[in-house]
């Protein structure tokens, strides 16, 4: 049993520092690198990490990992263990409840999760999870895969792919809903690409993280990991959604469409938004509640598939007052098949750059626009500037979000080069990135109003 | 009388081609080019503008300049003069009112109003825009300054400090507040420039502009001029600010630090936000109500002055999965200064940029860290990729907005190229665009809640 192991998940030479050491998982230690000193509780760690890390709870509430080299000083000052100690429930497979895959792919939700003993724990097996978060055995049977374990600011198009065919590989042999635990950096990144690679899906495909916060740390993770698992089993949804925190309280998860999220904080738990639409729906005490009806339902079939053509030679570049021409020269000359433009407005883009994106374009360079209000559709008919971007054949991209963009950019220039195939696809709706309207309720407000604003 | 001529603001070539067509200022005219053909209503245009170009009111309601080369053919269709003819109201200076300049840099606010008529007017004298918004008359005396007329996207450093050196101008002959009408694109970028770059402000200084609605054509333009008006002669503020509707409807204006604001909708009033801050006050039925007390207020000296010294070899990149070197390479080879990146999350950018970056800052290229979230803190000791970039050189910048990062890396930059002096003046508040903490107010939900989100 894991519990008796004192220095569970370290291996190989970090082990034998710790062990030189002294310290036990549970310690409080401090570590000396040539950099820095950290102290803070060493925690156990999953067996897919790098073996040259331990990893640290500090005092702040945050994880961290530190390499340790032959010259790391390490020293116990202290030792607090017992309540951290995670016993592995007994978890039989109950015949009357969905069956729910989990994939792993280096996410913080399910190797870090803190519930009720307030500590942070690696928490793998299904066993280990629902002793944690003992909920999630009364919605569903588990399976747990660990794909993969990296950062997900390094997602990159060919990531997207092995999760895809590993989620259509999961569906097709017959579980209720897929549950993918990702870093939530780039989360809307993966799940506009699923949404564009999964062909058919019969049930929901959720994407979920957790967002650290260093007063309650980690606390969202076992509410969207409740949340995600009451989507993945129970829900009528046959989309990729994101099922993170709505608020900054643990009092409700919100069901975002993967086309239509981004991350719009960088520490809060209630980081993702749905920009310039309603979300999917929301998820509170138990009960799933739908907002909107125009979603894909489950269905009977098993047949999905995955679209994995994909062409990453695309850039995605901000445009900004003083934007010089060369940012868009070395694009052409490094001979990128596509570049998703951020414009500003409407979609507008300095002068400068235009004779640029007009070589570009002639060599053959799918040139499409969106804009970095992030609300709103461009309009690139209303002033000159966005007129003469379209004669130039600049590809207007409706209120796609740029991360969306880049990323539809990537699947349709695997499926074609030509540009009127091209401009075809990124023009019209695949999966929800493009709509016709944003609902006048769908932008953003001061969180109480105007009122909570005031100096009191 | 400028009523009387017919063809209003337009001179040469395409006034010859207007006398041609037998068409008028208010004409429904047909105008066909090459690529394109257009139905809208003549307009008076400016005297300001690029010689080329026809100004039509679309039954859209947008405005669109239409370039006339001999091949165009102009057509009279209809004619609706009369209630567009525009009064020039006899002003009077009147010694009691605050004095206002208004220095017009090419936004719409001021060249294309409209107001009572459902015409849009350029609008270019006092006199004129008194007609159209008499309650300007009560609140100030205001002068009218044509600096340049360009496009917002067009902006460039050169012109932040052509516009900071005429507000300086301005002050020091003893004026009491300086309006700035800005295209609304980039308006964000040039009010953070002009907050660094005046010295010693005594009086407030507002950048507005419109943005124009097909429903509701350009009706924010007045009370966006109404509001700006009253903070630039009633209000204790002596800051750089933008003031733009707070609400879809014509309730308030909000009064944006000029450092935290951003445009977050392509189309609506409402598309300037402050982010992750409370703004510092709303203007309300004539009512400037501060939120806030922690601003610099007017004060009787006159010596305001310009620090003009920019370095504009900086670019602004936007990370995301699948981003490689070459982008980061090609700037450094062009002999940059500085990059600003808009990171992930925390402040995390791929692992295959890191050599690049690790390459521009050997060769004293400034590497500045923001959050395309745009919400919360860079925190760049919490996980591996901050720890490994802050160790590379770059420096993390707060909550400081990517643009307003920008900005300040090309203020900054423009005084000393020393790594150390640069971090310490990146990483230090100097006119509110690094905040200790972010109220918990400041973050944005759904407009109505989520109540207001469900289907009915």
């Amino acid at each position: 049993m894991s519990g008796e192991d004192t220095l569970r998940g370290y291996r190989g030479f970090v082990r034998r520092k710790l062990e030189e050491a002294g310290v036990r998982v549970w310690s409080m230690v401090r570590v000396t690198t040539s950099g820095a000193t950290y102290e803070g509780i060493l925690l156990p760690r999953s067996e897919l990490g790098n073996g040259n890390h331990i990893v640290l709870k500090l005092k702040t509430g945050y994880n961290v990992g530190v390499k340790v080299t032959e010259e790391t000083v390490i020293e116990e000052i202290g030792y607090s263990p017992g309540h951290y100690v995670l016993p592995e429930k007994k978890v039989e497979f109950k015949p009357g409840k969905p069956l729910v895959s989990m994939i792993g792919t280096g996410g913080t939700v399910a190797s870090r999760l803190d519930y009720r003993t307030g500590a942070v724990i690696p928490a793998f097996t299904p066993q280990e999870l629902f002793s944690a978060v003992p909920e999630l055995e009364e919605i569903c049977n588990l399976e747990m895969i660990s794909l993969f374990e990296i950062f997900s600011e390094d997602m990159q198009p060919e990531y997207w792919v092995r999760i895809a065919e590993k989620v259509a590989e999961e569906i097709n042999r017959g579980v209720d809903g897929v549950i993918i635990a990702h870093g939530t950096d780039t989360m809307h990144f993966t799940s506009a690409a699923l949404s564009f690679m999964l062909k058919n899906l019969p049930v929901p495909v959720i994407l979920v993280g957790s967002q650290r916060s260093s007063d309650r740390p980690s606390s969202d993770a076992a509410m969207n990991l409740i949340s995600s698992a009451l989507v993945a089993a129970k829900s009528d949804i046959a989309e990729v959604v994101v099922c993170m925190h709505g608020s900054s309280s643990d009092d409700y998860n919100i069901i975002h469409r993967g086309t239509r999220v981004r991350k719009m904080h960088t520490s809060r738990r209630d980081a993702f938004r749905t920009i310039g639409d309603i979300p999917l729906g929301v998820v509170a005490k138990g009960v799933i509640r739908m907002l909107r009806s125009d979603y894909k339902r489950r269905s009977e079939h098993r047949k999905v598939t995955v679209d994995s053509k994909l062409d990453p030679k695309v850039v995605l570049l901000y445009t900004y007052p003083g934007m010089q021409p060369d940012i868009v020269e070395n694009v052409v000359n490094a001979d990128y098949h596509g570049i998703v433009l951020a414009g500003t407005g409407l979609g507008h883009c300095p002068r400068a750059i235009i004779p640029s994106l007009k070589r570009a374009i002639k060599d053959g360079v799918a040139v499409a626009m969106t804009s970095q209000c992030l609300y709103g559709f461009v309009g690139m008919n209303v002033y000159e500037r966005g007129r003469d971007l379209l004669s130039l054949g600049v590809i207007p991209c409706g209120n796609m979000l740029p991360e969306t963009a880049y990323v539809k950019l990537i699947y349709v220039l695997g499926h074609t080069r030509d540009i009127n195939e091209v401009r075809e696809m990124m023009t019209h709706n695949m999966c929800g990135e493009l709509t016709s309207g944003e609902p006048y309720n769908a932008y953003l407000i001061l969180q109480g109003g105007l009122e909570s604003a005031a100096e009191k």
